[in-house]
């Protein structure tokens, strides 16, 4: 076979990471706090089949047939009224679009704005596959300090005034990877930077319904009075992944050369699914679903936070999630999390992501480690992280 | 609200053309031959509703959790053994892959291997969205030269040699707008043209299925010895487009880096649909379900033959179509189609697509038309070319 010649912009770009993350996840003797996601006992399986069968009786043409570029009309009105304006956003439905999951938001987003060699803002760290979406289109990234609550706004006005960058990237609840939630107070000052500086932000909120604890926070789309804000959210977390729905919120323009770029993408996104969604929000189950199963997930990041108090080291740092799947923690002293995942899959039967891959230097996360507790049941957690404690306090 | 400055590539790229197609295609006292849609009576409605229960009963987890980005393995397989090898490509699982429709299959090759610049070759004329695509990701268009069977080789290997491109686009069978079929010559020919000069071929095939007539012709990847040539087909036509299910299949490291790339635009396409595409191929409903309903497609490509050469002037020419969707016309005299669709419209109520956004230099389809008989019954396609023959004949 030849060699090929791929584009430029892709030498960054594989999706081996991510890979290596699933192929632990569906090996069953390995615990695997590695992997995003929901607990797999939330999800609302049997209304799902009634839905199906609800779709293909009542609207089997609609269905079937090619649909709008920005999504099946019904859901788009009923994410509106409940998940947008409900969140205190000012928007209309040509506002709101349905895409392929919360990542073909985030792809439309960087796909509609960045040219090669523009500068884009990221968390330290942020979210793996952000980084590499981003490299797929050429962007350069700069990374923002933060501390436990996420970017700082000190260095976050600097690095604007810096780079005069084209786009913030920033998943302001329950951070991916780091748990942490930005307070109220920074998403309007980050509204009120982009509006100032011109620059847009990709706000991505996936996370944000499965608060366990502490105060709701508004999203930064919220406080945009200029449109320089786009909202991407996800079903995913919601009803479940496998579905692959997500919303997302924009300015009526933006959101034109956004659904211009869907339109080359995928013409549209499956119809069947986007229907289940908007059957799910028809029959008001937001609500009584998202307390039905917030038990299940605070249940299980207690039971890691307090095994983790009782097997790790006792000097590691580690900020408590008021929700979300992930907690983050950062141990002392000269070690390597890629050196320990293999040494912890090997010997003790337990996955976790290490922190590198987060960085956009990745040498700044090797003494992180990512661990996700909405998979695994508690029980497996506390023998998951009890395992792993013994070989970190090695 | 600001201005937002979109990213430079995007210039050209709007969703207009679709969008007004689409606008027509809605309106039920229009008689549209617009679009490209397959025809209603043509989808197997209870099947699929069928094969939906049938999967959240069987696999409901698996349906719901996250997938691989290369697809649903039972689809993948299946799709191999009865689409791919049945066509006479030598092809393993590693080869295969499943995107949201043909649209995301040539959206991921291009973005996998164009640099912004990078010269690619289109049929003239060729798929309006194709042309948007390629703009999106700052490709420099050439248009290939073609006479009744599709692109001359002599044209082709000119424009090679000239232009150094990177990729040439085609649609071999029932060409979109053309209705036109490359020959087994021409398309071996092909295979071996990209292989000497190293150019990618995206072969874009999502009509073959659909031949009503004449000898089926060999895909051109089922000529390829170097993993040059990249085939893109679709359920679309088989199944349904709602569902937004497409094949992909290409040589080992293009698939890695095409499903590197869709891991950052989509993760991976929803996993439902492909279980009811597998359960399609798994109950072996591929040919007996095409047999069904050509004889659909096949009466109304027949009607509206005959009404055209009943009802148009007789200078025009038209090369009758063996399968596929569409009949292409060119009028005679100093005609501009764009101008006629606008009188159709309003006197006739009958819509068409003008031939201008199907060339690179959009003033060559000026005296084109693509008319779409899949989607209307006989007698509203004889009512409708009636009456638009009676516009073009005064």
């Amino acid at each position: 076979m030849a060699e090929f010649k791929f584009a430029k912009r892709l030498d960054n770009v594989s999706g081996e990471a991510v890979k290596e993350i699933l192929s632990y996840m569906s090996d069953p003797n390995i615990i695997s706090f590695g992997g995003g996601s929901p607990a797999k006992e939330a999800y609302p399986t049997e209304f799902v089949r009634e839905a199906l069968l609800n779709a293909m009786d009542k609207v089997p043409l609609q269905m079937l047939s090619y649909g709008q570029t920005e999504g099946w009309k019904p859901l788009r009105e009923l994410y509106l009224e409940q998940m947008v304006r409900a969140k205190g956003i000012k928007a209309d439905l040509e506002n709101v679009a349905i895409g392929t999951g919360g990542t073909q938001g985030f792809d439309l987003v960087t796909q509609t704005f960045i040219n090669e060699g523009d500068v884009v803002l990221v968390e330290s760290p942020t979210f793996l596959s952000a980084i590499t979406t981003l490299n797929k289109i050429g962007a350069k990234l700069v990374a923002v300090e933060t501390d436990a609550y996420g970017i700082r706004m000190d260095d976050l006005e600097e690095k604007i005034k810096t780079y005069h960058p084209k786009m913030l990237y920033v998943i302001p609840t329950f951070q991916n990877p780091t748990g942490w939630t930005l307070p109220n107070a920074r998403r309007q000052k980050i509204a009120e930077l982009a509006s100032r500086y011109d620059v847009i932000v990709a706000e991505d909120d996936p996370y944000c319904a499965l608060r366990y604890r502490g105060e709701e926070q508004a999203p930064i789309k919220s406080f945009d009075e200029t449109g320089h804000v786009v909202l991407l959210d996800s079903f995913s977390k919601i009803v479940s992944p496998g579905i692959r729905v997500g919303g997302m919120v924009a300015e009526k323009s933006i959101m034109e050369k956004m659904m211009a770029v869907k339109q080359c993408c995928d013409t549209h996104s499956t119809l069947l699914v986007q229907e289940v969604c908007a059957e799910f929000l028809r029959r008001g189950m937001l609500k009584g679903h998202l307390e039905a199963i917030k038990p299940i997930y605070l249940e299980r990041m207690d039971a890691m936070l307090n095994a983790i108090d009782k097997y790790f080291p006792k000097d590691i740092s580690l900020t408590p999630p008021e929700g979300g799947l992930f907690v983050w923690v950062r141990l002392n002293g000269d070690v390597d999390t890629r050196q320990i995942v293999k040494r912890s899959v090997k010997e003790a039967n337990v996955a976790f992501v290490p922190g590198c891959p987060f960085f956009v230097e990745p040498e700044k996360g090797k003494q992180c480690m990512r661990l996700n507790f909405s998979s695994q049941t508690p029980d497996r957690i506390e023998e998951g992280i009890k395992a792993l404690g013994k070989i970190l306090c090695e």
